[in-house]
């Protein structure tokens, strides 16, 4: 690959162009030979592993297990929710047969007419439906109570438009079903997901998020109250990037699924369900990177440190390869993930760009003089910024550079944040406003009119009405009629 | 959940009803409303997780990465590779059409006859022809070679007799598909992953295997050899374990796939594929676990330890809880799995059962008397075997117990596996032995005529021709006709 091939779009020319090379050339993804469904590649996959294994320890830390239910969900069932049907019949993929037959003029298999299935199924756009037909059985008295589950799973959604990670027909994500006793206890838990969300959003992710309620009209299809996190993108544009449900009794009614309760009595169960997906690696990319490639907090680096040998002669090499061996032994000692690239197939400068391509947060290179010095050339990723330093005492140098960079993207991210979230109280503001992007805190009266008249005419979204900060009251800025707190708009992805 | 409720039909009596009340009763699986496709419980996918984290880190130590690719295959791919197609096409499952439309007259969501894909979409049986598609845009010179790539996914084979983990429509599984320059050097890749299997069973499933190639009749569809675990049940069947494929050129050709090589000359490339799926843990029950419940190894188990207290009264089971608290850390120092179960709405009585039944490998009891004595009570599940040892140095002494155990289980299904595999020489003597289960070492013409035979008259087949053991020539127990080596006969799942 030659050095221009590595070379993206600038932002400034085009957000998006930008982040559709920057997904390819990085080798996160590609599109594939189906509609709408992607490759995930495998730098892509090892960034998506490394956030499920941290988001599967939190589940079980809050005392979650795993189990599995069928891709495959009756058409039927979809129907017993009125709201969910509504909600995913339109985007279902559907399996309408279960054989495909030779045929014999030359044209290769079709599907054979007479292994029409007797009720068609739905590949599952999410498990509700499903999983609480299941628990139906699981769940007899207060005893069985709570259920806590997750899957990490393939869900479809025929969506028309898609762009890779954000919005893909095939996504990967998790999804927890829970089921409780009471509406508190559930309420509850749709609480402590988001938290948990929020906490990986921002220790792990570095993205700052708004955590918040949605408005009835951005609801869950089915649920009560849809909690979720917004990011904000660095084009301005919010990514709602996990939502927990408290679905209520919902799911229990339209599947009959009750309890016995310590004094007897018969009761619906509560339920809620939560998710977070691969759009997550949009967020990751639009959050951090710039128009050299991904800037990757270090904590979901597959490779934190690369290092790059300077070399004029085999000799020299060899030298700087001993060198080397004791500083990789000492990263690993410190839990740190490291590369050596000293590949002969590839000049030093192609091995710089293309690792700041894919984002490793620190490169060390070491030439000639470096190892005359007893020194090595260090490049923070997130700053582009290059020192040399000894090499005594680098292990240590690194770790700490590591955290400060995690901090650092982080806290880049949040000042972006804080300078584009404004407050303003007109709706002549607001259309001027939200041209420039950004959050914005806003009065609304807290009716759909209203929200849908504001979608028309400024393609602006409530993306939710935030758990914390300003709880002034004050006047809707359409209407002004009475509002109970400032919720946030903004354009979205 | 009363005793009786725990109770298996014995495996004398009937060993598929003895399986099936074990994979039911042990909360491992449980039938869905979706013909074939199974439910996986908590306990049953945590023992699937521990099977997932190991194989995954012995996958990656061979240098394979994971990726993802869709779901979802275009029909005409399928018909590609001529064998393939004839392997697959019979159990596809078929996406025709993207969405549902509410049917006005009440009886719910009908398909949208304007939805139909212009090309309609096989839900994938296995990955080769997507992914060869795809590997065409990601090979073009020889610096490309090897890809090394794997995926963990859900696959859909529309069984007609089902039977929970061991024959589901909807399966989890690992499929490997890698890349690469030489025929010799993708030979050794799939033979290297067998090991990796075999490995995998014999040290941590503690189920001793066959390793072993495929006759050409009982091939992968599309391979030019493929590579085969066998283990042996209990009830003398054999079971296909893990398989990994040679595939020649031959997916390379039917998506054309060629790569430069160093003196510039095109060449298609050569290809494996290797897997292994939920199918493992109906090999794990069937190898180990008796009519109490499963045995499971501890190097799988979940939950390895569990501490029961037998208490007069709350301050008794207080004292014990202190106890216990010092013996639950010290086991968990030892990175040992470790539960204490104080619940007191069920009796030890229950909770033995409980426990047996779903297969923790150790069982430590204390009581009034052991509390005086500094004592406990320990219970190997393998065994059934109970003695009380000192509470001093019980940690060392479970760690030993696990590994002891471990080594146990294994010991237990080689030795019923030496004492249920046989030499014959004779087509009468063959029909004899085979009634009564177990591996048949039979010379073989190499024909499939002789083959089919054989599996027409006696439903055995040929399950591998053997890579280690015996390899002394001699003639077909059949027709008489040369035959280079024994090969291992049964009947199978």
């Amino acid at each position: 690959m030659a050095k221009e091939l590595k070379e993206l779009t600038p932002r400034s020319v085009s957000y998006s162009q930008w982040y559709q090379d920057l997904v390819i050339k990085a080798d996160l993804a590609e599109n594939s030979a189906v509609r709408g469904c992607m490759v995930i590649k495998p730098y892509g996959y090892a960034i998506w592993e490394k956030m499920q294994r941290i988001l599967d320890d939190k589940f079980k830390e809050t005392g979650h297990s795993n189990a599995y239910f069928p891709l495959f969900i009756p058409k039927s069932f979809l129907s017993k929710e009125a709201e969910h049907v509504e909600g995913f019949a339109k985007e279902c993929a559907v399996v309408t047969h279960y054989r495909l037959k030779t045929n014999h003029d030359g044209t290769g298999v079709v599907v054979d007419p007479e292994a029409k299935l007797e009720e068609e199924l739905i590949v599952r756009p999410t498990s509700e439906t499903i999983i609480w037909n299941t628990y139906r059985n699981w769940i007899q008295s207060y005893r069985d109570l709570p259920i806590l589950v997750n899957q990490w799973a393939n869900v479809v959604r025929w969506e028309m438009r898609t762009r890779l990670f954000l919005r893909t027909a095939e996504f990967l994500w998790q999804e927890g079903h829970t089921a409780h006793a009471t509406k508190d206890e559930a309420e509850s838990e749709a609480r402590q997901m988001l938290e948990v969300y929020a906490d990986f959003a921002e220790k792990y992710m570095a993205m700052p998020v708004v955590k918040g309620v949605k408005s009835a009209s951005e609801r869950f299809a089915g649920a009560l109250d849809t909690y979720t996190i917004e990011g904000l993108m660095q084009d301005g544009k919010a990514l709602q990037s996990g939502t927990s449900h408290f679905l209520g009794q919902n799911f229990a009614k339209a599947f009959d699924v009750k309890y016995i309760d310590k004094t007897g009595k018969s009761e619906y169960v509560w339920a809620t369900s939560w998710g977070v997906s691969t759009r997550l690696m949009g967020a990751l990319i639009m959050s951090h990177s710039d128009d050299n490639g991904l800037v990757l907090p270090p904590k979901l680096a597959p490779i934190q440190v690369v290092i790059v040998p300077i070399y004029k002669n085999d000799e020299q090499l060899k030298l700087i390869d001993e060198k080397i061996s004791g500083i990789v032994a000492g990263l690993k000692s410190l839990g740190i993930s490291v590369k050596y690239d000293n590949a002969d197939n590839k000049k030093p400068g192609w091995k710089f760009a293309e690792y700041e391509l894919k984002g490793v947060p620190v490169r060390l290179a070491m030439g000639g003089r470096d190892l005359e010095n007893n020194t090595i050339e260090v490049m923070r990723r997130d700053k582009l910024e290059k020192e040399t330093v000894s090499c005594e005492g680098i292990e240590a140098y690194v770790k700490n550079l590591l955290d400060d960079i995690q901090e650092n993207i982080f806290k880049k991210a949040f000042d972006y944040r804080t300078a584009n979230t404004v407050s303003v109280d007109s709706y002549d503001e607001f259309k001027q406003k939200i041209e420039d992007g950004g959050f914005i805190l806003a009065h609304w009266d807290g009716t759909a009119e209203t929200e849908e008249l504001i979608k028309n005419e400024t393609k602006a979204t409530i993306r939710c009405i935030p758990l914390e900060g300003d709880k002034t009251p004050g006047v809707c800025m359409v209407t002004g009629k009475p509002s109970a707190q400032r919720v946030v708009f903004a354009r979205a992805y």
